[in-house]
């Protein structure tokens, strides 16, 4: 499978990080502004929602090869995984995937909590959260993880 | 923002579900298989998480403007929804997401449950659910959304 695939941020995120900074972002505003084309009717019904999905691009991220296995920030304590069992920003395609809580939905803006993304970034999708989308089934995940997650928001 | 953003498929869907077809997924056997350069290594540490998030290419959709505001599958009872209110596939970005349960990750191939794509699907990324990733606060969603997801597992 050769084929590439292109797409065009149809958003961008307006937050009031503008740094690079794992943890800590409880402490934000953000909010995510469509682009042209896109006008208001694009969002109609989303604020029967509670949460949207927001699928972003981790445009300031680097891949290399080398990163394809190791530890998660680092952290000697913590094993070794795979790029595709840790949420690193530096991945093979830089995307970023967020569920937020929607505090308000005006015009082309979208004000939410709990995007872990810095201004700017570039939005490709946004997708209503509906439960039955939701894992199924009792979810479970490795120690180190929780671990990792206890500053992130 | 004019840039685009190219991505290339990290692997790729092998379902008994060949056709498009809207419901009825859990009928299907799934599984993703990475595609070169990527090996096991990539995935090492998955099996200790219960789900993993699939990012996929909807690579049979057709995006066209008229649908940013329509009905979710054309149904005369539900509302008048715009396109990031709603999951449907043709989409302006064609990006699939979901949530599936891990049966068992073997080589490069991860069988897996709930997988809602068809055999051949270009996967972008894929990313361990993490419970502190999910929604937080409690969700809602519109009555429509409920009954469209009645016959869709």
């Amino acid at each position: 499978m050769d084929e590439t695939f292109e797409f065009r941020p149809i958003g961008v995120v307006r937050s009031s990080r503008t740094q690079i900074v794992d943890d800590g972002w409880d402490d934000e505003q953000s909010s995510i502004e469509l682009l042209a084309p896109f006008d208001e009717r694009a969002l109609r019904g989303l604020d029967g929602f509670s949460h949207v999905e927001v699928i972003y691009v981790l445009d300031r991220s680097a891949w290399t090869e080398e990163r394809v296995l190791r530890r998660p920030r680092g952290n000697a304590a913590w094993p070794e995984v795979g790029i595709f069992a840790q949420r690193a920003k530096d991945r093979p395609n830089p995307i970023g995937l967020s569920v937020c809580a929607i505090d308000s939905v005006k015009g082309v803006r979208i004000k939410v909590r709990g995007l872990d993304a810095v201004d700017g970034t570039p939005v490709l999708d946004l997708k209503p959260w509906v439960a039955q989308f939701g894992p199924r089934g009792p979810t479970a995940q490795p120690g180190w993880m929780s671990e990792l997650m206890e500053g992130y928001w």
